[in-house]
């Protein structure tokens, strides 16, 4: 956890005042630190035997490809509204100021198992939201697995499947 | 090439009327794809022997780290308004009608090499803003590299480095 962690920078009051953004851009931009990443998501990971690893829009992206291919599995994207072509599967989740919604290209996943990666997890909204669009394309959503979990919020008391934090900050 | 081309499929008027959209949500979903995908990008990339590899926010992240995890490298993101925290440097860039606008966290990236990966290289106004802001951090762009390149858009003769394309359509 520390040796991923020294890695994390901290920036109070973005992107609003009173938030302490925790950004992952030294940790991928340090090659030692990036190859740590994909061995720890590939060890959390592995044990759910996914057939797909999902990657949410967009840091999620970041990881989605990077363990599907260790692991010789497919990506799918799930996307901010308006970027995914074809028959989609949209939802909305609420935040605490109004509502976001994530899409899904419609695809037979029924007897698929598949694994959610972001980049954190803070109230969980939109891994929840996530989790229910694959299942509504009859998929088995085994885990989750995030970079950084903020604690205090309890996003993944929300959500009913092992969720593995690389990093996590009490508040 | 047409091992990876069989796995794109085509919208037409998407994501407005007109456009042909090539998607690679297939490309992705497919173990034996994705695997594919990541040996041509590195056969590629690799004999520029960059220091980093950069993406374009947001498809560009399925394959920055991806190829920089391979290649022992670090991964720098490039991304939309207001999406990173700390000094950045912002740079403006031309559409058909009106006009984008992409960021860089600042970093010193003198004596530095990058090669900028993206899903798509159409007119070429985001890989061009892309190597013009990591310019203004001192970096070298050595190279660039895409899953698709639209020939008819001319992307390619607007930037002055070597862009490898995966697959190309001539319209």
């Amino acid at each position: 956890m520390e040796d991923l962690q020294k890695w994390i920078k901290s920036y109070p009051d973005f992107p609003s005042k009173g938030i302490l953004f925790r950004d992952i851009s030294p940790l991928l931009a340090e090659p030692k630190g990036l190859r740590l990443l994909k061995e720890k998501f590939v060890e959390a990971i592995k044990p759910h035997a996914p057939d797909y690893i999902a990657g949410i829009d967009a840091r999620g992206f970041l990881f989605c490809t990077l363990v599907a291919e260790h692991l010789e599995l497919g990506a799918l994207m799930i996307r901010k509204p308006g970027k995914l072509p074809g028959e989609l599967i949209e939802k909305n989740y609420e935040l605490e100021y109004g509502t976001n919604s994530l899409s899904i290209q419609k695809k037979d996943l029924n007897d698929k198992s598949v694994v959610i990666v972001d980049d954190l997890l803070a109230t969980g909204g939109s891994m929840k939201c996530s989790k229910e669009l694959l299942e509504s394309l009859g998929a088995k959503v085994v885990g989750g697995a995030v970079v950084i979990e903020l604690k205090s919020l309890n996003g993944s008391s929300k959500i009913d499947i092992p969720i593995t934090s690389l990093i996590s900050y009490a508040d």
